[in-house]
């Protein structure tokens, strides 16, 4: 909390889920914080560091908006007229597919000033903490990040054209359309590609899927799993397989 | 310091150099290794925080390697062996362009646990502060991230494949050779398209060039800066030209 109400606005990226995995810069950010804005993709756990701040859930749940971004824009501006420092807390990094830069342009344009802290983005750590790093030597040297749906619902016409990359491929907010997703690789003739999905990445019920291009969708719809995941298409998948879940002191628990 | 002597090791992403910019998992990870190999890219401030530890430094200065790779991978085991606790401690996050699976693989393969603690990467970091979002809502769905120079010095072939993409492009390792990926872009006829280099990312002595595909190589010739950069193309760019350098809570200082 803090007692100059001079109005500030910070985006923070909150990291994958597990709490540790926000930036000791954000976390500083966040307890200075009069008021909070958050996510659905945030870990609620957080909001402790921030105990006396008025705290506005604005994120999406069970398909319901709590808020417009038009209205989350506003709200970010009348809370930091109104009480000084808003911490606006985002899951994963701000700028990757956050609409970080809209809450930033409109803060500035009111004229109060606005900083990006910037978050460890999903789509790098998921793969990493399921065992899969996006790039390795010799066998990836660039990797793709894309969201498989617009903003009205389609699926990203791009990703006809990343299919014929050799760069690992990262795909967020795919899984509740992985079929179509899927029959654009096997068009491409590319059914034996490593591909895997994780869920709820970082978080004590991460799970695992991995299978190929041909496979992982059957094994996902098989596998009954839910919450937020990524999918990740390419060589590095195979690394998957020597997965360590939690690593101790005394040893690894897979 | 950590007094119990088993062997394990974290492999930790310390972000892109402003030290507040590890997460806060990393950061207590360091505080309890009893030995700390780092990269020329790390902020030796963060050593600070493991005080009784034996530090070694690993990296590349002026073009000499203090160590090849598989030097390192054997330093982490006989140091995890003799020491206990060894944190690896990695510029950015450790799955991105840092060899970091080839670390874990040969800890792994002699039987000492080992695990990985992602680090915000610069890829989207560096951009971010510089007030560039790697995705915007209508003008970037995607980007890749790939690194210009391949194991052999030579410029990665995959750039001429990428450059037809919708994608926002993050080139690592480029600068070197910053004419022949701008020539790349250019034969595909794409002059007009904006370009950024950030060099020192985060740090208090970052600088921002911006311009087009056409003019980003001479305007980096004449700058002289130096130090490490991250190149970005793409039409997100514009936005890095309502920069904001540094944050107070008195405003913006640019």
């Amino acid at each position: 909390m803090n007692k100059n109400q001079t109005p500030w606005v910070s985006l923070v990226g909150a990291g994958p889920g597990d709490i540790e995995l926000i930036s000791v810069k954000g976390l500083n950010r966040l307890k200075k914080a009069n008021v909070v804005l958050y996510d659905a993709l945030v870990n609620e756990e957080l909001l402790t560091f921030a105990p006396t701040a008025k705290k506005i859930f604005v994120g999406k749940r069970l398909g319901f908006k709590a808020y417009e971004q038009d209205q989350i824009n506003q709200l970010l501006v009348n809370s930091a007229n109104e009480f000084g420092y808003v911490v606006r807390l985002k899951g994963g990094d701000p700028f990757v597919f956050g609409r970080g830069m809209e809450e930033v342009g409109f803060v500035q344009l009111h004229g109060i000033p606005v900083e990006v802290i910037p978050g460890i983005s999903s789509s790098i750590s998921v793969p990493a903490l399921a065992n899969i790093p996006v790039t390795h030597r010799g066998l990836s040297n660039s990797f793709l990040v894309i969201s498989a749906t617009l903003a009205d619902g389609s699926l990203n016409p791009e990703l006809k054209e990343v299919v014929s990359l050799n760069a690992t491929i990262i795909i967020l907010m795919g899984l509740s359309q992985i079929e179509k997703i899927m029959e654009v690789f096997l068009e491409n003739f590319k059914p034996e590609l490593p591909a895997a999905i994780v869920c709820n990445g970082s978080l004590p019920d991460q799970e695992v899927l991995t299978g190929t291009v041909a496979t992982i969708s059957g094994l996902y719809r098989e596998a009954r799993i839910s919450g937020p995941g990524v999918i990740v298409i390419g060589e590095v998948v195979a690394f998957a397989n020597e997965f360590c879940g939690v690593l101790t002191e005394s040893g690894c628990i897979s």
